[in-house]
């Protein structure tokens, strides 16, 4: 049975079939691996720019990551071979490439490990595979163990496919002084300035064991033969591994022992595996991670994980899978966006500053510098950059070189949550120079002048411009004309400005409060005038006037990001919501959540533009879209639509068991970018995951599980108290670290009383406000409610 | 017993296991076909710039094309699966994927088509493969034999898988209509003009069958399953195929027949494969290649390859091998070249040239044209460009925004021999403008004006500078500086001038001509001066004055072309030609051919750039690079080492036999760009076959047979008749069209002569030298030539 096990910290998974493509990852700083149970394995790293060092079998194109990655035999991966030499028999661990039908199977990935046990006739392999903190490196494991009452004679050979690696270059032998199989190439290029630019490259892959090998082969084609992978020529004969190398040939790290293991006995392994830029460095991370002190070196990274992304927060409900992964693996995976910025050097601003977001509740500081260093690279107009730079040597690239129009948005919303969370209201007088100008102004200057360029940039209706594209980067075409305006875009302004409003107030500058207020007021007025469709908003109007994203849409009717934000803005009056909310529950409501819009567009619409040519179901074309899912339930619970709310962020999760595992073909242990939608139109496929765990998603879903769920957040000096706990809920139990206290929050519903009673250390808070926080301080918290 | 069938004109190997990346190749003007005799195949057409219609498993890069072109289970191929229902035995023909012990194997590349036949188990399956003429289409044929004595029940399954098509968008269908399976996608992009220019793309690959399968499936991983490719799970329980779709999923064409096949009975298929805009182009694809008449295309074809590319020459020697290749594969390797211009839209300028150079055996008037259309982007400076476009939208790509320097030297040596070769001294009169200067000017002027540039780019030495690489494109730092010097451009310069030298004198411009022959002189004193090592010449002079490829460098201690051309200009005397030779003879011939260099680099070398870090032995870093042999080959004749010239030449080529088969991995019916060189540093790949056939090689190639072995030239007005035939040949019949004449030419040795005694139609012809040659008019010639 598939499950959650050590406490929520480790899920188990018991049949490599059930979901083939379900996986892990681990991160470091620079690095990123996501491993499927299976044994294929996606890594790239930082040198500067993302890089691989395991490659396909053919020259694959540099990309960012695709939803959805598909494997196949040859894919990289990381396999271990064991023959037993008195059979003949052959498995191989985790499961490819061999597939043999195996005794036990467990694939068990771990906060900050991803382990195996695979039993077959009697043998067992165990491996684990960790991360150092702050090299790129794959630390492995592996104990064999002979399981039976007589002696066994086993060959283990762990093959690691390294692939096409170079057209100019690549071969690999296998270097005794390292006892490693080291691959080398020249990363290709033509021009003579490339080639000083690819000097510092690490064009090495390297596996390093942690004793002499019997044998080894570097060349995949050797290896493989004409068997195949799943019964590789070299071990069919039961004879040896040739001691070959790769010339110019697709190189692969494989290495053999040959093993007499007693009855009970095991032997066990250490390796390493990655990139290096010389032999120096091969020595190097042996000498840290094969002769250093191994438990040393996993506390380290288990403490970078979980104590470097420590949550604001651990929760009792009576939903264990909500617990195990609000309590581990939503925390985890905001901390990977937030501290290695989805290792990319140039990530689009409304990235930047969501994952920001997300990091409020782990480590604020974080999130502060994030604010100025997007200041810093703010135009003297207010106009925000489509990415925000991190290396002086980085540069705009893919998507950033498309001019979208809602990075301000992002700016004051973060914010305007970072002043909420820590009360530091000196960030607002931390000063920042832009990037076309010298004179530094303030935080509050920068956050200002971003909204007044927005303000600014509308049409003759007074609505914003979309340009091409606003928080959905391919709908590039409804204004590349220059005419075309979005309405999202107008709600998440007048939100934004909103929000904003309160800050500049509450810093005694009315003027400018005044002027955010009347803006967002404004805003709704014109929102109400263009884009309400009668049962529904609209989603912007083109480059040639049309509104679309309405009800004469055969394609694309309704949007769901139009609906959320005008219920964050305020645009929709009780009629309009409970119009929009049954619009949305009968058209976009799915088993898997909610899609971003429906029916999914089947053909390109021009004056929508690429969004509409995406695969109907998948992406913004009509996903399961779980940021925008995010933002929905966000705005369900400012609208105190808290059930609804719940049920969305909830159906993001996958469940702990066989059927939808299978379904969504992941594990509940990330939230994925999306699931598919086009649930009416194509049903096979929907609520399959992407797999992809880079998402602005888990920064929100974060935030309205502590500040709405739980409902305890930062409030000026103070703090609110205002849980919206899911009414199927008789109980929750929580702690929340906030400013330097801790609350230990109770909340239950009770037959017995009328209405809400909050006490604090015992004593009643009228009002549900606490006037101030105490750093340092622990309170006891009751929460109780009518049932 | 691989051999030649089908008097030369078709291939029979007869293992698939022997050489398994051996493949044969289809084109027309718009595609290109490299297939393998296991099933895979690497396949490409214009739209207008090269594309694929059928992709590896991931996001491949655009790329040219590589050399040793690897496969895996995964890589495209075309493949028929058979499964016999009584037993439930499956194999695949041609072999891959499943790799059954076949009873039989034949894979027989022709001309025009390729073939094979597959027995197992007492059904035979032949396919064969052809294109048409003008569409991007591959044009199937399969038929399934009972060859028992009892009616049998099989599944016939053609699987042609596509691959990853988009991340943006793919999926695959049946389409009942067009009785195909239909795989559609859009190419990714972001950038919104890139829309309109990716609009006409033909992003469908389809799969048309000429009846309706049984059942169909589209989607690979439906079809492969646990089983693998080599035991697809669709396949496995006897059950059908389930109709299935693929909804952005990597998508595959795959067709069931379930076929009840009397004893001794066959079932035979059409199928069109390939990629298509729309719907329509796949039913008027349909209409002429299934609908239509078979037959006519196949003939229409056949003579596209064998008309169109008819050479001039057919010999009788008693080399069959070698006859086969002159006769057959070569002028067919030499038309593909030049009526293709090996598919892109952008060649570089020396490919161009070259090519059109073999063209001039075959259709002269194609060489007409590419020196008129190469003048007239030359710029009024005299200076050639790096690449010729042949369409107002290309532009310059990859390896053409690179700096080179010898361009000059092939506009003077292709527009020499179409002179010598035509007589055409009208094209001179010709004229072309210039790239950057309206003002046209003959083509006279413009070869003398590219060779008054290169004369005039000299360093202080009066030697040329080489910028960022020569003819060899990767040593390119050996003058980036703009220092640095190229001892084999110097050699090239003098030798073309030499010959512009004589066109000028011929016309009666004595100026130029002995402006042009003192240039190569004085090139030749300065080669001589400053080049010359002792036992052979250098190579060049790097940007920090220091001569390289001398008997000092521990690595690229000798470089071929440099001896080579110091040959062609005439700088080397006796004495030294005697020394470089035996420099040659001892240091860079091999088994399989003549090394470009040795020994092949193992390490960067700053001050001579890329090539250094290419694999060594690979391509222009110590290979058998055989455009380089060639050129050695061309000197040696030059200089009357004609036994020596042939044995250069004929290494070039695979013997017909299974041992060279084996080491060269591939079958003789092309000339590769190289066999693997470095064979004094890794002999176990020594040989190895690039199975690249895009090379100026074989412009060369064919040029020295012409003109050197058989010996027949144009001269002015008239012919010279000097063969140079290798002593080991006792005779040697040929027929050669010159200038609309037809030469039946017979060579014999005889003991009872003393010197070389030429006849022409029964009449002594003195001096060897036909004064004019009548159009028409059929000669007969006989050689007597001592023993």
């Amino acid at each position: 049975m598939p499950s959650f096990i050590d406490n929520g910290t480790r899920f188990h998974l018991d049949d490599p079939t059930l979901a083939p493509n379900a996986a892990g990852y681990l991160w470091n700083r620079r690095m990123m691996i996501q491993m499927n149970g299976r044994g294929y394995a996606v890594s790239q790293y930082m040198d500067p720019e993302p890089r691989k060092y395991a490659y396909p079998p053919t020259i694959a194109a540099q990309t960012f990551m695709q939803p959805e990655q598909g494997y196949y035999p040859n894919h990289p991966g990381r396999f271990f071979y064991v023959r037993d030499n008195g059979t003949g028999a052959l498995f191989s661990a985790p499961y490819e490439p061999v597939r043999a039908r195996l005794d036990r199977f467990a694939f068990e990935p771990g906060l900050s490990d991803i382990r195996w046990l695979v039993e077959k006739d009697g043998v067992r392999v165990e491996l684990r595979l960790s991360l150092p903190v702050d090299d790129v490196a794959e630390l492995w494991t592996a104990k064999v163990t002979n399981m039976t009452t007589a002696t066994k004679n086993l060959s283990f050979v762990p093959f690691f496919p390294v692939g096409y690696m170079s057209w100019m270059n690549m071969g690999g032998h296998f270097d005794p002084t390292l006892d490693a199989v080291v691959c080398t190439s020249v990363t290709p290029y033509q021009k003579v300035e490339q080639y000083f630019k690819n000097r510092h490259l690490k064009d090495i892959t390297f596996l390093a064991a942690d004793r002499r090998p019997d044998h080894f082969e570097a060349a995949q084609q050797a290896f493989e033969g004409e068997g195949g992978l799943h019964a590789p020529s070299a071990l069919a004969d039961g004879g040896p591994l040739h001691d070959g190398e790769a010339l110019y040939e697709v190189p692969a790290c494989v290495m053999q022992w040959d093993l007499e293991i007693a009855a009970g006995a095991s032997e066990e392994f250490r390796f390493v595996f990655g990139p290096a830029k010389d032999e120096a460095e091969i020595a190097a991370l042996r000498a840290k991670y094969i002769d250093g002190d191994a438990e040393a070196v996993r506390r380290a990274y288990h403490a970078y994980v979980t104590d470097g992304g420590r949550s604001c927060l651990e929760i009792r409900s009576p939903d264990e899978t909500f617990n195990h992964f609000v309590n581990h693996w939503l925390p985890r995976q905001v901390f990977y966006h937030g501290d290695t910025n989805r290792l990319t050097t140039d990530p689009q601003t409304r990235n930047y500053l969501q994952d920001a977001l997300g990091m409020l509740f782990i480590r604020p500081e974080a999130t502060r510098e994030v604010i100025l260093h997007a200041a810093s690279q703010q135009y003297a107009s207010g106009k925000m950059p489509d990415g925000i730079l991190l290396r002086p040597d980085a540069e705009l690239k893919y998507i950033n070189q498309v001019p979208h129009t809602d990075h301000a948005v992002w700016l004051a919303i973060v914010t305007k949550a970072y002043l909420d969370e820590t009360g530091d209201r000196a960030v607002l007088e931390e000063t920042a120079a832009w990037a076309d100008d010298d004179r530094p102004a303030g935080i509050r200057e920068h956050v200002t002048r971003a909204l007044r360029f927005l303000a600014a940039a509308i049409d003759e209706r007074g609505l914003p411009y979309i340009d091409q594209g606003d928080w959905c980067d391919p709908m590039n075409m409804v204004g590349y004309k220059g005419r075309g305006v979005s309405g999202w875009l107008a709600e998440a302004s007048s939100y934004a400005m909103s929000l904003w409003s309160e800050v500049c107030a509450a810093e005694g500058d009315g003027e400018t409060a005044g002027w955010l207020k009347a803006e967002a007021s404004a805003l709704i007025e014109r929102i109400n005038r263009h884009l309400w469709d009668g049962d529904w908003y609209g989603r912007g109007i083109t480059d040639d006037g049309v509104v679309f994203g309405v009800s004469t849409d055969r394609e694309g009717r309704i949007f769901l990001n139009a609906q959320s934000w005008a219920l964050l803005c305020g645009a929709a009056d009780e009629d309009r919501k409970a119009r929009l909310l049954k619009a949305i529950d009968e058209q976009l409501v799915t088993p898997y959540g909610v899609e971003i819009h429906a029916p999914s567009f089947t053909a390109m619409r021009e004056d929508v533009g690429r969004v509409t040519q995406k695969w109907p179901g998948s992406a913004e074309n009509g996903a399961v879209y779980n940021h925008a899912a995010a933002f929905y339930a966000a705005s369900l619970y400012h609208v105190g639509e808290s059930d609804r709310g719940f049920r969305v962020l909830r159906a993001m999760l996958t469940e702990a068991e066989r059927d939808d595992i299978a379904t969504r073909g992941q594990l509940p242990l990330y939230i994925p970018n999306y699931y598919r939608g086009a649930y009416r139109q194509f049903p096979r496929t929907a609520g399959r995951s992407s797999n992809l765990f880079n998402t602005g998603t888990v920064a929100w879903f974060y935030r309205l599980v502590v500040e709405q769920v739980c409902g305890l957040r930062g409030d000026g000096g103070g703090a609110v108290i205002a849980p919206q706990v899911p009414s199927t809920w008789q109980k929750l139990a929580f702690t929340r670290r906030l400013r330097g206290a801790t609350f230990n929050v109770s909340f239950t519903r009770e037959e017995s009383i009328a209405e809400q009673i909050i006490e604090v250390d015992g004593r009643r808070l009228e009002g549900g406000r606490l006037a101030r926080i105490e750093a340092g301080r622990i309170y006891d918290v009751t929460v109780r409610s009518p049932r």
